[in-house]
């Protein structure tokens, strides 16, 4: 299933550098970057259970906010983009493309 | 349909900052804002086609990145937080909650 994962970690509060730069590590350990705050995850239930768990352990409740966003597995006919982007595929690699 | 709404304006390039004023404006007329650069818009296709068509006029598509993640009726059970938020109801209106 497509989990996709939106973040907002308040960097002027303490340690907001650093929990913005684990967060971004966790993600990206589970899925693809597709904006700055914004990563798209193909995982099973296993997985996001862990990564889950992981984010909570990261963010500051009291200050940052996260969202995740079920998606299914029929993901694709649920998402659009229009403008610049590293094109890619959760399923595959990351590919850069600038004629995108 | 609840359609979330994610995007990056590059602010260092030209009009950057004057554009991402304009995106979130847009955005608010049409849902609310759930992240710093993310909205969930409750929306008819009449209603998104209009929000889509203005959002295109508004980025440079070269440095920017708009990205549509159509939620459907069923959205509830697709939405998950953790973390600090404003606590809302994209059916209803906004309303602060500092306990969450």
């Amino acid at each position: 299933m497509l989990v996709l994962i939106t973040y907002d970690v308040n960097v002027t509060s303490n340690g907001g550098k650093k929990r913005l730069r684990h967060v971004s590590k966790e993600c990206q350990n589970f899925g693809q970057r597709v904006q700055n705050s914004v990563f798209e995850c193909l995982v099973d239930p296993t997985q996001f259970k862990e990564l889950k768990h992981r984010l909570e352990n990261i963010i500051d409740p009291s200050t940052d906010s996260l969202r995740f966003y079920f998606l299914g597995s029929n993901w694709k006919r649920r998402v659009e983009h229009i403008g610049f982007k590293e094109a890619y595929d959760p399923e595959g690699v990351l590919i850069i493309d600038a004629n995108q």
